[in-house]
């Protein structure tokens, strides 16, 4: 066996009806699923929360985003620093996004054709192009260990846009399949579709044929409800091979979590637990907890305390509520640790309950005392 | 021996020259002297660092502002939450200023009386007034090893209001001592008098009289000269008594820690090494590094090759440049580390060459590769 198929393979430990307790193994370690994977969206946690921090908080897998890095500082200065790894000083397994979301989400007066997509750098305004083989170029300039075909996020209504997005996304992937050279680096194929069944069944069996050791679930929580997402995942996780990862991109609420392991998802990422934090909005089991309410002005109590993290070991929530009305930056930073350890603590707790076999229990438990909205 | 003689003691356990190598011993633990205390001005350290990282930079004595701290949260809210160590999370001895500079420095439309301040709060514009006996109150509540006298920090210049603020700084000592309750904490007087020979004799030898566990010299790095702090350091220096911990207030650079332990200083506070950070500029043993300088731009080395921090045993000046340019908060956080560690690592080695009885020689060496200006 090659060192190539010794890593990226995925073995299935346990289920529990269609969520399953996996290990994929990748050059930097095995990613230990199911898995949230924290986001160092330019090769660094937000909320100044180091890399011996995260560890702390039980993180695994890190995702970094291709769009933002090619913009600054370039991957040419990350690969001469040694790649991502290196340069962020991670030293567990790392996946990098295709760019793809994020041109277009984020970027002004882009243009797409079939060659790829043009937009304009926020950074100087000058124009920018990613294409298929542009993105794998940059994606292994970076060297993470995971790496993501190029696609078109489409709205998720629009069945015509979607279906031309779609098939250009089955394209797209393909073509960054052929540009790909590095050996040590997985590429996942992207599922797309929006709310169409017929759509989503024609993506995953597209992308599932290209046979990539992984595949990811695009082009949800982008709009869509809750329960049109889910439909998404219920009927994705009928048509998806079952021997392969499956990453459903951009999710992260708890219950999100929950749900999506309840119907076969593996891994997830999202810049909830840290966007939260840096709004003065702590995750807990059992929901959110807004610290600018005057009711925890003089709480002595952790922010949860059931949580083993460093924040909740040490300070009450009057000093972290204090920390955000003097705008100090450790109130974020204290935050954003609890907020990811409560998420990469959730994920280990599915799975506990999967390889339990009574992951049904758990689920309707969590969700049935998870309450929306902040206290 | 009663506990309250058991703490506040203070033991020199070696000296070479003027310099001493001591040990203050408080409820906390002891103050291992020369010392750099990081200020956490609002019962928190700048750029999110927290105190498992000032612990693990090596920080001993650490520093908070009762001006900051009766404005918010209010010293009411701490002592609910038991008090500043407690609150905070910091373990070791602590360290409050009694609101004068900040008083004398900050705030707007004050007016001062023999009684005390009257002046404009920073936060709601209301009237806020400090005697001294409000600020020990304050200071009581709060509950630092080691609190400071109620002081008028005057203009360095003026010899006419130097005297005045100074005098009343004698009285109001008085008044603070008068008014302590707790056997817990060690009041220390503050010597002023400007840059004026005469002043600053009669100021020592009325606060010595106080026979305070320490003294501070108050109303230095407020503007004079290099020379005229040097110049004041040795008058004070031959005049306070030998037997008693001496702390020079809010002066922080190496070059100025390396000449105030020349002259017998023991104890040293200052916001510099965060405020540094914040301004992307990193402190080392030999000058300062802008980060913002193009040089760095893909310098895989750290900031200091001898240096052992966090920061230094993993992040290269290229990764932390990007972090600046990329606006992260974790720039600010690694580097407010390093620059901790490298003050705190000073008087270590300060410390050591007391001990060896080689001071002259490690600070006139220190002095002499020490370049001004920022590479």
């Amino acid at each position: 066996m090659s060192e190539k198929q010794q890593w990226f393979q995925f073995q299935i430990e346990a289920a529990s009806g269609q969520a399953r307790a996996g290990r994929f193994s990748t050059p930097h370690g095995d990613v230990v699923t199911p898995i949230f994977a924290p986001v160092g969206t330019q090769a660094a946690m937000k909320g100044g929360v180091t890399p011996a921090q995260l560890e702390e908080a039980g993180a695994n897998l890190v995702l970094a985003n291709t769009y933002h890095l090619h913009i600054r500082p370039g991957e040419d200065l990350v690969a001469e620093m040694g790649g991502l790894h290196e340069f962020m000083q991670w030293r567990g397994p790392m996946l990098t996004d295709s760019g793809g979301f994020q041109v277009f989400s984020l970027a002004k007066l882009r243009k797409v054709d079939e060659d790829g997509v043009t937009f304009r750098s926020y950074l100087d305004g000058s124009m920018k192009r990613l294409t298929p083989e542009s993105s794998i170029e940059i994606q292994e300039k970076l060297g993470a260990d995971i790496i993501m075909a190029f696609d078109e996020c489409a709205e998720p209504y629009d069945h015509t846009y979607s279906k031309a997005a779609m098939e250009r996304t089955h394209r797209w992937a393909q073509r960054c399949q052929e540009a790909k050279k590095r050996d040590d680096q997985a590429l996942f194929g992207i599922v797309q579709g929006g709310i169409f069944p017929d759509l989503r069944e024609e993506s995953c069996r597209a992308i599932a044929a290209l046979d990539t050791p992984g595949i990811a679930i695009g082009g949800l929580s982008v709009g869509e409800t809750k329960e049109e997402m889910n439909t998404v995942l219920d009927q994705v996780n009928e048509i998806l091979p079952k021997d392969k990862p499956r990453y459903l991109m951009g999710v992260g609420s708890p219950q999100d979590l929950v749900n999506g392991i309840l119907r076969g998802v593996d891994i997830f990422d999202c810049v909830l637990p840290t966007r939260l934090a840096r709004h003065k909005a702590a995750m807990t089991m059992t929901g959110r907890i807004n610290l600018q309410n005057a009711t925890y002005r003089n709480d002595p109590a952790p922010l949860d305390e059931q949580c083993g993290c460093y924040t909740c070991q040490h300070f009450s929530r009057a000093y972290l509520r204090h920390l955000f009305n003097a705008k100090e930056a450790l109130g974020g930073t204290l935050v954003s640790i609890h907020n990811l350890f409560t998420l990469l603590a959730l994920v280990r707790q599915c799975r506990q309950a999967i390889e339990a076999d009574r992951f049904a229990d758990f689920a309707a438990n969590f969700l049935a005392n998870y309450q929306d909205g902040s206290q």
